[in-house]
């Protein structure tokens, strides 16, 4: 959509709203709906090619509205997750269907999703265990409970075992920042053999300082073997999975009890929304699950309805799956394909142009739109490029650390970005590297 | 702002985005703006009278585009909180101001509110038994921890001590439902008997059941003399603290160590927007500060600015302030205790419309906008009526138990309600029952 489209819609949006309230007295308060209206009424998958505009929003009148409040707010968003997960092609197993036992839901953030799975996981190990030997209390069980994560994943790993109550242990990475067999298996039967009970590993899709990826179909078997939840942590790579050149990224997602990414990074649906898919929504529910009579519904014990708030932290939830609806059609798959692979096209221009300058390198390999690289020299050096970038305002790099190397990373986000604005970057970045290296031989 | 305002406003706000987007390329990509630039910019309180609509936009280009992305969402925020704690008059150590200890935080909901307060309260008691007796595990500490609230609280309280890992025991509430001193005390002194730790308390200032209050005046000393984290969740009836005739309800927050409410509830802010305060801010960040690298920034080591990560579970935030900036401006505080006002005054009349009839009964005091009330009889005949009722579709009535009684809620809760709305539902209420009493008799 461009501007000038985004201008007429936006009003017309803006008079659906204030009709709607002028009219509010005439809508019934109650919805009329039974539990499942909504799956048949929308298509078992996204569209491949962009949707009217027209279509979109006279779907609003015919196919939320009946459902006003929360059936609707529910069912859609069962649906879109299976929408997004047919995308991604996630195993069957992870898709709601009609009677599926697994599913997908929206959380606020990778955190939160990061979170809910350890907490699931801690609850099922604690019940397990328990179920073989009622002696043991919680706490008993907590003080022996591990984590493991690779040494490159995102500190919300960090977080989640902390409020946890559980250990967490780092598994060092391999040469390609990624987790594999070897490091894993070795850590696990030494925690073993110690006495402790390993019981949760967070493989990483893309990590965040560098975008590598953990070797899934090593990890997977060994979680799986151990009875290790695995949750996948793909906040900013999931994306690119809808490409199916980049689809064997994800494979080994299969031995996964849980997988999260985050539209909101790389798929065009504005921030927050954190796609999350398990394959037993059992495993949550019996996590989370507290009823009051307050809460109670006249659904309740028919099996026939999805409640997300036993899937989630908060209990309150929006209206977020809408925003998914609307993105998928307006662009079509394809549409959202190409964005991917224009970033990442963009990401490989910009690798081109640093290794045509010898005092540069590349530190990481680019898989998808993230770029490591640095001046070849010392840590010093390259913090002080960061602080002449930092301070010229033009563009904004965050760096990160790998090993023991200070990297800048140069990340393709913008919806609208064009090769011409990272020539322009490179340009800005040699020229500043330039007038550092003349003042550091000064 | 009425219908056809927001007609106008809106298409302004839609041209005021799309040109937004058609500049973007000439706007700075970092902001010029020290931290704490925000804060001289704004008033110290809120206004009391409605602001013009021009003064509000004209400030989102002088106040907000300057501090593009995260200073301003930041620092707005703990300004508007400020604010919102000026209007409840809430104790200075609650507020942030200049270098205050304190200050406020938008989560997404009371739920998350209490889990952040109940794991900093977890934390801290942790480090306090560790710093006196080193040998201590955590494990050893957890399996001691005991959390407390009325047994009126709601659900998330027990869902927060789940997934705290904590045990929770429910305080037996007075006659008017609210927790007291004897109660509470009686509690503790067995737990600590049986060797077990207390250190934290939820009391409520309003229940989800009938809107009561618990007796902060007499639980709060008990909490400071034990040294238990007080946290106060008030999220429904916060919002009438702003009403200097509903204020004394707050009496006792000086206790407390955190306090949260709703404004998304019942202040005409948007879903979602819980409000938290805390006294002493190290208190949550000391619980959840992890900081690798790719968070860091330059204003790190300043102690100037307020990094709310560090307060939340996620780690990504929205720019929910805005919402309140424009609410209470648009309102000033006047129109919002108009606000809360009328729908307190719209609750006694249907209170007084039930008085009327002799075959109902008021089971609760109405003390804001929620009414409690069921026909005299079995618990089978008001569930009876809620059947049908909730068949009607006319409207929505929640139900709760208070004690042994089935009993159901008339909430006050529309932003248009008026006399006329609520004169009607009583007569539809009316009509059921007296189809019901008639069916039963014969």
């Amino acid at each position: 959509m461009n501007v000038s489209e985004f201008r007429k819609r936006g009003k017309e949006m803006v008079d659906y709203m204030a009709n709607y309230l002028e009219g509010i007295e005439g809508r019934q308060v109650y919805p009329d709906v039974e539990p499942g209206y909504l799956r048949p009424l929308i298509p078992p998958t996204a569209p491949q090619e962009p949707d009217t505009y027209e279509d979109i929003i006279s779907d609003i009148e015919k196919i939320i509205m009946p459902g006003a409040a929360s059936p609707a707010c529910t069912e859609l968003e069962t649906v879109m997750m299976d929408w997004l997960g047919k995308m991604l092609e996630l195993p069957e197993a992870f898709l709601a269907g009609k009677s599926g036992e697994g599913g997908g839901v929206i959380q606020g953030s990778a955190s939160e999703a990061t979170l809910v799975a350890l907490l699931a996981a801690r609850t099922k190990v604690t019940r397990q265990l328990q179920a073989d030997s009622p002696e043991l209390t919680q706490a008993a069980i907590m003080e022996k409970l591990v984590a493991y994560s690779s040494d490159q994943a995102h500190s919300s790993v960090e977080r989640a075992a902390l409020i946890g109550g559980v250990k967490l242990k780092a598994i060092p990475s391999d040469g390609n920042f990624a987790m594999r067999a070897s490091a894993l298996q070795e850590t696990l039967e030494r925690d073993k053999a110690a006495g402790l009970i390993p019981f949760f590993v967070v493989a990483t899709l893309g990590t965040t300082t560098c975008c590598s990826f953990d070797n899934l179909l090593e990890v997977g078997p060994i979680c799986n073997k151990g009875n290790l939840w695995l949750h996948i942590d793909a906040a900013y790579a999931g994306s690119a999975f809808i490409c199916p050149e980049f689809r064997h990224l994800l494979n080994g997602v299969e031995f996964a009890d849980s997988f999260n990414f985050n539209p909101h990074k790389w798929l065009l649906v504005n921030f927050d929304c954190s796609a999350m898919w398990v394959k037993k929504r059992t495993d949550l529910t019996g996590a989370f699950k507290l009823d009051p009579l307050y809460l109670k519904h006249s659904h309740e014990s028919s099996g026939l309805i999805t409640d997300y708030r036993h899937w989630q932290l908060p209990l309150g939830r929006r209206f977020r799956s809408l925003k998914m609806w609307f993105v998928f059609r307006i662009y079509g798959v394809k549409g959202l394909q190409a964005h991917i692979r224009k970033h990442v096209r963009l990401a490989h221009e910009f690798e081109s142009l640093v290794l045509q300058d010898p005092r540069f390198e590349i530190c990481a390999e680019v898989i998808l739109g993230l770029v490591c690289f640095r001046l070849k020299g010392s840590n010093k050096l390259n913090e002080a490029l960061l602080q002449r970038i930092g301070s010229a305002k033009k563009i904004h790099l965050v760096p990160c650390h790998l090993r023991d190397k200070f990297v800048l990373r140069f990340a393709i986000c913008s919806r609208t970005v064009e090769l011409a604005h990272v020539q322009l970057a490179w340009e800005h970045i040699r020229e500043l590297a330039s007038d550092l290296l003349r003042a550091e031989k000064e």
